[in-house]
């Protein structure tokens, strides 16, 4: 029940709205270099965000472009810009909080979107069946090392255009000291 | 079998011979305020880490003053400034790197004492009996939430000085979703 974890710093996904507006009408993202899930990557582009407490410059934008503007951000981060973001699973961002998101050629204030991410694994739909787990249940995972963590509430989001990754935040990472690519062990109840 | 949670912001301890080049010779660390263990505080005085990659700057002074100089830092704050700390027990700083300090009147250039504390739980001996745990022994906690963890490979100090906290560092408290004061579970097996 063994499965490659990987830390995910901050970053924003854009509409291709808030693309024109802070890179320049019809900008396209370009592709920085690929990311675990297919079809994802990494973005040249990156964004400041400013919140009433402070700025976090060079944030990297991952693509394609979405249907909304999401940010990912740290608890660490929350507080640096003074933006009380709660522990969301992607794309849940009703009554989140707004950040300001300043680029080369524009600003976009953001109403709403800025979560930290709820601990989630990535998964094929044909490992989840190897797992014997299903999309959307809770499991738990454990970590190994002197800094060794049981994270429970762990999401499966399984599907056939998933590749098998654990994804955490730098702080969860950190906290359990493992590093991109190292292995940990899924528990299923 | 419930204690309350602490989380440890990067912090220095000094030397009272690197007190005297970094703040003057003589110089008194000053009372900001006490902290949970008896006889320790959070001084006034802050220094700037200086390490090969980047700098922290005002980083808080804990007092009382200490046979030997600690930097005490997270995974992330070591990456940022270029310094590999290694996860250690306070006082194990044998082969540990250094880093520079910067303080108001003079520096020292550290040639080791740079770790990430380890998590550990202060207790009063009468706490340990209670609590049926001793001295050294390795305990695991249990937070709750949406971020619930269980931290592995945790340390019990019980000594009559100690007064009944966990102390981890902010990544961890963060990972865990834990508020400083908030009440976790031991877990002794």
């Amino acid at each position: 029940m063994k499965l490659p974890i990987a830390l995910s710093n901050r970053h924003v996904h854009l509409s291709q709205a808030d693309v024109d507006v802070l890179f320049g009408a019809g900008h396209e993202l370009t592709h920085f270099k690929p990311l675990s899930q297919p079809g994802q990557f990494a973005c040249d582009e990156k964004v400041d965000l400013v919140g009433p407490k402070g700025t976090i410059k060079g944030v990297r934008v991952l693509g394609p472009a979405r249907p909304s503007t999401q940010v990912e951000i740290s608890l660490s981060d929350g507080f640096a810009l003074g933006v009380k973001a709660p522990i969301k699973e992607s794309g849940d961002v009703a009554g989140t909080p707004g950040v300001k998101l300043v680029g080369p050629a524009g600003e976009v204030e953001l109403s709403e979107g800025v979560i930290v991410a709820s601990r989630h694994i990535h998964m094929h739909t044909d490992d989840a069946a190897k797992f014997g787990v299903k999309d959307k249940q809770i499991v738990k995972v454990r970590t190994f090392g002197p800094r060794a963590v049981v994270f429970e509430n762990v999401l499966v989001r399984a599907s056939e255009k998933f590749a098998l990754e654990m994804h955490v935040d730098v702080e969860e990472g950190n906290a359990a000291g493992v590093r991109n690519g190292e292995e940990v062990e899924l528990i299923a109840e």
